[in-house]
């Protein structure tokens, strides 16, 4: 039998990826990066700081230049491999990073008029200019329509759809005139290849829509006009012009368009699959099935479950054009999910068809690490380097420091759902050095984690494995090896350095027909490594100490209702730094 | 008429300066600083980082180098110099600074078996060993002798002469039992210089016996030897062997032995003043006079003022064999002076005779700037310079940065007395730079002094002007900027850059007679810089949000009695940085 490959195109914040995946076993035989080339490193940035943009130029040459770049390395690593044996390609992004277009689905900013106009471009997950606007819309949500809420944390955020868009009809109205609709980056990059951008033969997929824009079956797909009016009329207006049904990622958006093929080398015809986050299909990729919480741990992480849902009957997303899915029906713990709060979300087929998708996260660990060595630049080039660092961390006992930190330096995602949040370091003497505090960032964000799987569990979504992917999990076993002490869990890493593109080339093989469905694919393409980060039981007890004293901190900065006092944390923790020295 | 010069020894943390001012006029003439040779910098450390201890070596042979290099070098810069002119010493010391002794009034660690045995040596003021015996003393007081509290803030500190003897006794009994008595830095070098060690010799100065050792005239001195026994038997045994009675500093010690003017080329028989402590004179040099406060800013700060005494009849310290003084009970607002909860210590004649000396500081100022250039390091060695940061800090707007830190990193000295608590930064986002954290920390510090200020007037000791002095006030304009617009006071700064010196100087003029009183001598041997700091009306409304804020987290982290909650502080910190900035 050929050997099949299927593709995953892997649209990062500052550059694509694509990656030749052999379907058999998941090996991955060839790959290729391409650099966004607006603003800086692929991101349209203005005096506004919360203001982050992409051009989606980027996004078309993206595909072609990275793309014919993986076909040529897979065809140096793998004798005889052909491009024929391409079967399918699946696409994740970023998110919530929806883009205006015109009445043909072209976006607005590859017209001249609006080229350099960043309100015309993709407006980044990471931008935050509709602040005002997701406060706007949570209000009117908590008021009128409560359910909408329930599924996204409790909060509509201001990285998300509609709190852009609503902005983006404020701020530039001459903008939002111009476009027909918005349509997210990881429905528009399938729709591209597919020749479907035009509204009516649009593609969406329930991962963007369910997450970020407050659809859900239930109350018939995206939020009713009256609700979207009530923001403002244009907004209403918008709705009939957005798509009725959402699907999973088992559904092909349609087939590569000859074009495509020509620019590309691929087949015309093959199938790409329905679009969906980058954690998502991270999720996917790491293996992610029910009990196991996956960890994408990079600039920020998310942290991805999947539940089974009550019935394959009650099926409502991701049961269109694919497979039928008989794994979860299946699986025991089969149940209807309460909501749980400060998720960012609880969307059916999100993930996987068939389950229900939870997704939680933190708004910075990665990014924090970055921000102490390259902003504050702490210790001297020489010393300040994350592996110097990291190595003197690791010299440190856990409590030796005397500090504590809250990871929010970006906001806190899960489970406050709280952007005007912001860090905080206590703990510091005269002689605190940069390795402490490295170290005690790396702990702010274990305990971040650990809150994280506490809430799964108090609503009953017991968490029995942790699989970790990402490039801090895969290079730095010292941070491994706190979120086991800290967690009491042990870590366990993805066996891909890619499980975003690899869950992507999963998608591709599933809607070319590869296997009859996404779990049979993830048996055969995903895997772990072998090591395995097991908790220190001593560290783990001083941890449960330092944890307590996290939450409080974490209480009292970050919720209403907390009322108490903070006159003994400065002194447990220079009892537990005395202990520990001693 | 002959020109006659004064001398002020002023004995700091890492060396002894020797200064030579003409009394006349205040000018200084010749001046010469000593390193210590033992220890690190002159103190020494062990692997416990609470002890810090120094050796009385360092004492006896930075006299003499010192004052000889001194005088060397008024010759240099006087025209016709001799240093028979010199009519007067004047003795300031860090403190408390004990050191144990023999019969004779010989340091132990002057004896060859005890030389290298830190116990024997002088208990430097930062030495925090006696934790534990401080926190019993308190505890003892609070139940018994409530009064001994109530004079030095409440809490009897790790840092003073009871806390470290006793400690002593635990810790290192062979070299309490081979102590006679034990004897304050700020006592033994006048007693050295003037051969008055022996015990029954002995003068005590009631600044170090004041503010550190409980000593107070209305309870008959040192605390009894019943409170003293019920800590240990063998302490209720030394109060016999301490004094009886402390003088302020135009009491004069002795005069200047034969063998130390051989030793120095000054007058034999030369009054040497009483000693006191750095920040008293310090004071004193600086021109305190009541409703001036006067802020010693180095590595830490002392706040000092003065308030008269009610009637010249109840002046029981001070009033030995030197001038009366009836400046201060000519004052207007000679009373008798409510306990201050939180200060350091209110004690008769400690700084000035007639007058209340009361004593507050911070625990770190400079220390908590140089923690953040040279151990943390930020900015790499080129923009992490104190000149570069300051550079770059008095760029931003007041707010703009978004923090808000509280100046801990060495405990809080006024008003929480308390030294187990520690640093705290909140608001760092994934953006804030090393200046913007500069700058945090000067504002910490501005909001800990205002703190001081508040409690002065609450008690109603009325802050009519602010001296500053020490090195930060002479070098850095922007921390006297800040300390303007948080205050909404204006700053001012003393003529000299050596005011404990000074103030040494000056009581060695009142004691060889050249004025009738400290104040007179004040008068024309002080003065104030031309440059003052004005508050910024502007700045200073931003400031009033942030300490408003402050107050908060100093009262949520140090006082058992708050309750709240701070859910608020993050976000009003973002709503006045986005005002800033706008």
């Amino acid at each position: 039998m050929n050997t099949q490959y299927t593709i995953g195109l892997d649209y990062g914040t500052n550059s694509v990826r694509t990656l030749i995946v052999n379907a058999a076993h998941g090996r991955e035989v060839g790959t290729a990066v391409w650099d966004y080339e607006h603003g800086e490193q692929g991101v349209v940035l203005s005096r506004d700081p919360n203001l982050a943009r992409q051009h989606p130029a980027d996004y078309v040459q993206g595909a072609e230049v990275s793309i014919k770049k993986a076909l040529a390395d897979a065809r140096r690593n793998v004798r005889g491999f052909k491009s024929e044996q391409v079967v399918g390609i699946g696409v994740d992004t970023t998110g919530s990073t929806p883009l205006p277009v015109d009445l043909t689905g072209r976006p607005l900013a590859l017209d001249k008029r609006f080229a350099k106009n960043p309100a015309a471009m993709a407006w980044l997950w990471k931008d935050h200019t509709g602040v005002a606007e997701a406060a706007e819309i949570t209000e009117l949500a908590r008021k009128i329509r409560p359910h909408y809420l329930a599924k996204c944390g409790g909060t509509y955020s201001s990285e998300w759809f509609f709190s852009k868009i609503l902005h983006c009809l404020r701020a530039a109205p001459e903008v939002f005139d111009a476009a027909y609709s918005w349509v997210e980056c990881a429905d528009w990059i399938p729709a591209m290849l597919t020749g479907t951008e035009a509204p009516e033969k649009l593609t969406v997929g329930v991962c963007a829509a369910g997450h970020k824009a407050m659809y859900n079956d239930d109350w018939g797909g995206y939020p009713d006009a009256e609700f979207l009016s009530r923001l403002h009329p244009k907004l209403g207006e918008l709705r009939a012009r957005l798509r009725e049904r959402a699907l999973s990622i088992n559904s092909a958006a349609g087939g590569l368009t000859r074009a495509w093929a020509e620019r590309t080398g691929l087949q015309p015809g093959i199938p790409v699959a329905v679009g969906a986050f980058d954690a998502h299909l991270g999720a996917v990729g790491a293996g992610i099935t029910p009990g196991t919480l996956v960890k994408i741990i990079g600039t920020s992480t998310c942290d991805m479950m999947v539940v089974p849902l009550p019935k394959p009957a009650e099926q409502v997303s991701g049961s269109g054009k694919a497979s039928a899915d008989k794994g979860a029906a299946e699986h025991s713990e089969a149940r209807v999910l309460a909501d749980i709060p400060g998720l960012c979300g609880i969307v059916n087929g999100s993930i996987l068809p068939g389950y229900h998708g939870l997704e939680a996260g933190q708004s910075a660990v990665g990014d924090i690490f970055n921000w102490f060595v390259n902003c504050l630049q702490p210790g001297g080039k020489k010393l300040g380097s994350h592996e110097e660092l990291t190595a003197r961390a690791a010299k440190l006992q856990p409590g030796e420091s005397g500090l504590l930190a809250l990871d929010w330096n970006n906001g806190n995602r899960t489970i406050l759902v709280d952007q005007r949040l912001t860090g905080l370091l206590l703990g510091q003497t005269l002689h605190t050095t940069p390795a402490e505090i490295y170290r005690a960032l790396i702990e702010a964000t274990a305990f971040g984690a650990l809150t994280i799987i506490n809430r799964f569990e108090e609503y009953d979504v017991k968490v029995e494995q942790i699989v970790n992917c990402g490039g801090i999990a895969e290079k730095n076993p010292l941070v491994m090896q706190i979120y086991a002490d800290v967690t009491g869990r042990p870590m366990m890493i993805s066996r891909s350095a890619q499980t975003c593109a690899l869950g992507a080339a999963i998608a591709g093989a599933v809607v070319a027909g590869a296997f009859p469905n996404c779990e049979s694919a993830q048996r055969v393409m995903t895997g772990l490594k072998r090591q395995v980060f097991k908790p220190d039981p001593e560290a783990h007890a001083v941890y449960r100490e330092l944890s307590g004293l996290y939450k409080g901190l974490h209480d009292a900065f970050g919720t209403k209702d907390w009322s108490g006092n903070l006159y003994d944390v400065m002194k447990e923790l220079l009892e537990i730094r005395n202990h520990a020295r001693s």
